[in-house]
């Protein structure tokens, strides 16, 4: 390993000659310490010249078709082709061939436990989304069947959710009063139900899926919470009994309305039933936690403080003393609503806004529990197959009387629980809705709405992920704020507030990561040739007159301007260092491009001009381990040649015994 | 270098017994094969904790202050401290200490000449803002003294620019008709130049400097170009002197114009004229470039041109052959325009929108202009104090009836090749402006339009950048879509339409960029322990039941579903081949780490996710050389503990050791 023999006999010199440095040192490249049986082998590889046809293929697919979508069908004959197309279009003829008796028992149990879940929630809802109870009915009956159909997940369970409900009702008053004009707001909410639908579906069918990942996950987490006290708080008009309530969201304005109407506007016999049915649902809540197996004691809780405070309130007429009740709910299946949707006019723009909003909020949540579920029983899931299910599903729902429906968090979880096995669960869950929507609907008029209230508290409650928070916090301190941006955002402002906070920061933590990239100056870990960053491994020492600056990013505008700085900073603190301990000067600097994976037409400028400043110090520039896509572009630029092809390296240790001969000959 | 000694006798079997596979890894990672002589040393580097407001000080730092601006006031007494302070806003103080005569002799050349250059240029910038023509040569007096004393740049030359004239004049037109309204035209053009001064010197002061990074190079090269065939274009008016010229600035509607007025619009005294000295001019930059000697020869021909072309014009009357002339020059420096300035009602907002607009503009070609100049001479340029000093420049000038100023691209050339040696040269030719407006305007009466329009057309030729946009082509693809973009932009539709699409562009490629990030399967050179991508380096071997895949990004929420399917689709490809040619099956991931710089929640759910989908295909997740940041976050999230620490590796060469063992026990 005699890294220092002197190959050359070129001698370095101070003066600005820099013609005569940059001979002989290719020979040198080869004579590479940890190769001594493979000499002059290994150049850094120029992969050879792509057609320029197949390279924006390449990146078309890697863009739109990164899942492979397409593999089942390659080198099939066409009838085959189409079968799989079908299947593809409905999982169901897939799945639906190998269902047996197993699955079915799985899918029977688990449908009927969903069932109950639902359909008080349901009911409270369409309340959120300030819309009659039976539309959050009818939304747990036409758009599980048809997700049945078309959907890939086994376990998510399907109908209206808190957020999206909230988040439905709060846009849609903010056009039309609800109270006031009660059939154009509805209408309203099925135009919106409508784009969100297309919205979805197209999203889906051109494969931009992945613009959901852009909402991230710490930004979900905070706003789902900030959503879920914003509807607990919502739910305080019901659970007090209170009848003059704001119509804003914020905890100031809601607060302050309840404090205010204390006095005279609560009711003590709505607040004993409510809470003492929150104690109740709470608590087998808190069991089915406790313990796995009772799972079905917190998903029937529901029904049962239905019926129970039903009954009460009927026996002793306690709507008679103030306690407000459902009063009615429509009896019979979804009746059509294509001729209500705004195809003109108005409206028509605002339900596009609307919905494309719904619409991407919806399947964020639905795409999240897909894949979380997903990865628990390790199945695939093509996410833009997905949405294109959930906008069919949507579309047709804005036909058939229903608003925005979605995946809901708590009742996959229960769907989960009960050991469903295919999407088969939804439509069990979808016949006992209707026999309810068909039969049972009378029955529900004397149910306290104090119970729909507390029914939907204790929904929410599992929205707010206090575990995930911390560890967020933990993990990363920006996507901490972004979290609690959200969060604030919703609880102190609105939904839309805190959604557009969410984005911002996401957006922000994407430009910070571009613009200032990392840069780390490597040193040599004793006894190796691997070289690395000196922070990381106190232990790795610097090699004399040479510094070696690793670049941890593409090199594109967005940093290029930073990056060249940044190099030249590290050249001058260290040469400051140097002269200060009266230590020989820097000579060459190693720039190690393995984490570079890119570099337009701006990093090359920087790069350029990095050569030339150095120059004017008299700084050799080295390039180590240039990938295939940069080294491509250094000779098209024809970079590579203005600082000498023998200047690009394939590892840093090579790029370093280059160096030492000529350092050998002055130290 | 015994690669396959069996350190450990653990067994690898096929069934399910993840757990045994666990034990005695660690001690085979040191079996080093590059370190023989120094066993059971590199682990991967747990950096120390970091004390959280070190961290986010840190961030701050990098962020804002990457250039590190306060160096020099670092350990310096108080008194020192403020001179240095004074020294920092006003750079003259400094470079004006050792002024002498040498530098003096250049810069009066310099100016004299840049001078010469921008009389004539000024009054056809102000027609290009819909400006009378003293506006023009007022913007060519007030800010580039200024700029004397505060700017940083020694060669950049100050005053009207036609891009961000025909920016403004576009921009304000679309708000109020200058033909109609001039005097409220002004007043607009004078809060825009106010907002566009307040935004320049608060992106500077704030540091926020790098926000106009994100308009990346080939956009910029692309609206030039647009802008320059547009300006062109409009000057086709005064060049064939037609009267009836649409307001719209897209080539159809310019064209169009044209070609109707060809029968009865043109004037061909004018054509004789405007074409005659247009050759000329255009002969005269050829002339020029061929010889950089004679680079003065283009900077005074359009001096002598106007000379010329009114001295003819006067003594044959032209004007009363229809040749139209500039007629008037208000006599007299600038006056106060303070009053002028809306600060309240309908117009502040438009003017604000306006001066943001043309601001950035403004401040792109100027940083542009100023980094690429010191680059040149080697000097450090700090973009955000220039910014500041470009910023009070306009917002004094907006007080003082100039428009936006900025750096133009022809005239910095020229200073710099007649030998500027400090700002100095802009206080002579603002000098010589002020002599101009003072006694020399009347002589401009006879001064035809079509010699400014000739004049116009030589100058913005120069901003069609061919090379570049050759470049740019040859070196990245989507870069050039993005010049395409903004040029076509320009020309066919509106000068803001053509920024907006550059601007759009721009960021999505970013988006892209962090959105599918590059992955590579890595194979190892033969005779060394370098692992690298198989697809440069064709030579490189796969060993056999181990699979190398490198991540050549951040992991983050935008990317971490896709780096988590691209893994597993490497995978399964993988595993297809060997089945095909009847390989053993693999049993070892190992993911490189070493461009991975950083990772948030979402990237570690995806690597659990990855991890547990692993485990179900039996097949060993290892992680080799994670970051500081990186592996700081594994020990947070306790993934690290969830792989086994025993997992993580310094080197792929190590990784590859500790697997080969267990290979070697079963192939």
């Amino acid at each position: 390993m005699n890294m220092e023999q002197p190959v050359s006999s070129t001698v370095y010199s101070t003066d600005k000659e820099h013609e005569t440095k940059d001979m002989d040192i290719r020979s040198l490249s080869s004579s590479h310490p940890q190769t001594p049986n493979s000499p002059h082998t290994h150049k850094v590889g120029i992969p050879p010249k792509q057609n320029l046809l197949k390279e924006i293929k390449a990146t078309v697919k890697e863009t739109f078709f990164a899942d492979d979508p397409l593999r089942p069908f390659k080198d099939q004959p066409r009838s085959k082709k189409f079968i799989l197309g079908i299947q593809t279009i409905f999982p169901i003829l897939e799945w639906g061939r190998s269902y047996n008796f197993t699955k079915f028992q799985g899918d029977i149990i688990a449908g009927l436990t969903i069932a109950s879940l639902c359909i008080p929630q349901d009911i409270g809802y369409a309340k959120l989304a300030n819309l009659d109870p039976q539309y959050g009915l009818y939304t747990s009956f036409v758009p599980p069947l048809i997700y049945a159909f078309m959907g890939s997940s086994r376990d998510i369970a399907i109908g209206p959710v808190a957020v999206v409900s909230l988040l439905m009702g709060t846009l849609l008053e903010n056009e039309v009063d609800s109270k006031k004009d009660a059939e154009t707001y509805r209408r309203l909410a099925f135009t919106a139900t409508f784009f969100a639908g297309i919205t979805q579906a197209t999203l889906g069918f051109f494969r931009l899926g992945f613009l959901i990942d852009f909402l991230s996950h710490a930004a979900v987490v905070g706003f789902m919470g900030g959503a879920a006290i914003t509807i607990a708080l919502q739910q305080l008009k019901g659970l007090l009994g209170i009848k003059d309530f704001t119509k804003k969201t914020d905890i100031v304005s809601v607060l302050h309305s309840v404090f205010v109407s204390a006095h005279h506007g609560w009711n003590w016999q709505t607040i004993v039933i409510g809470v003492s049915f929150l104690a109740f649902l709470l608590f087998a809540k808190y069991i089915g936690k406790k313990n796995k197996k009772l799972f079905w004691v917190p998903a029937i809780a529901p029904l049962i403080s239905v019926i129970m405070s039903t009954f009460f309130v009927f026996i002793t007429r306690a709507d008679k003393q103030g306690v407000q009740i459902v009063k009615h709910i429509e009896k019979g299946i979804n009746p059509s609503s294509v001729k209500e949707i705004y195809f003109s006019g108005h409206y028509l723009p605002k339900g596009f806004k609307i919905g494309v909003v719904a619409g991407m909020i919806a399947l964020t949540e639905a795409i999240a529990i897909g894949r979380t579920f997903a990865a628990m029983k390790d199945y695939q899931l093509d996410g833009n197959k997905e949405m294109v299910a959930l906008g069919t599903m949507n579309i047709v729902g804005s036909m058939t009387s229903c608003y925005a429906a979605t995946g809901s968090f708590s009742r996959s979880a229960v769907n989960y629980m009960a050991g469903c096995q295919t999407a088969f669960s939804n439509i069990v869950m979808s016949c006992v809705v209707f026999l309810t929507l068909q039969f049972i609907t009378p029955l529900f008029k004397y149910t306290p709405n104090a119970i729909l209230a507390a029914i939907i508290i204790s929904a929410v409650v599992g929205l707010i992920d206090f575990e995930a928070a911390i560890l967020i916090w933990k993990i990363d301190k920006f996507d901490f704020i972004a979290c609690m941006g959200a969060f604030f955002g919703v609880v102190f402002s609105t939904v839309e507030k805190g959604l557009l906070i969410a984005v911002s920061i996401s957006f922000a933590k994407i430009l910070l990561q571009v613009t200032r990239p990392r840069t780390a100056i490597l040193g040599k870990l004793p006894g190796t040739t691997v070289y690395r960053n000196i922070q990381q491994y106190p232990g790795a020492t610097m090699v004399q007159g040479v510094l070696i600056v690793r670049v941890d990013s593409a090199i594109y505008f967005s940093n290029s301007n930073y990056v060249r700085e940044r190099i030249l900073r590290w050249l001058t603190d260290e040469e400051e260092k140097l002269k200060a301990s009266y230590q020989p000067k820097i000579q060459f600097l190693i720039v190690e491009m393995s984490p570079v994976t890119d570099i337009d037409t701006s990093g090359i400028h920087a790069l350029e001009e990095l050569y030339k400043s150095l120059q004017k110090k008299d700084v050799q520039l080295i390039l180590a381990n240039p990938g295939p896509v940069v080294i491509d572009k250094l000779y098209a630029s024809n970079f590579a040649n203005t600082i000498g092809e023998d200047k690009i390296f394939l590892t840093v240790a090579d790029a370093v015994a280059s160096c030492s001969p000529k350092l050998a000959t002055e130290v």
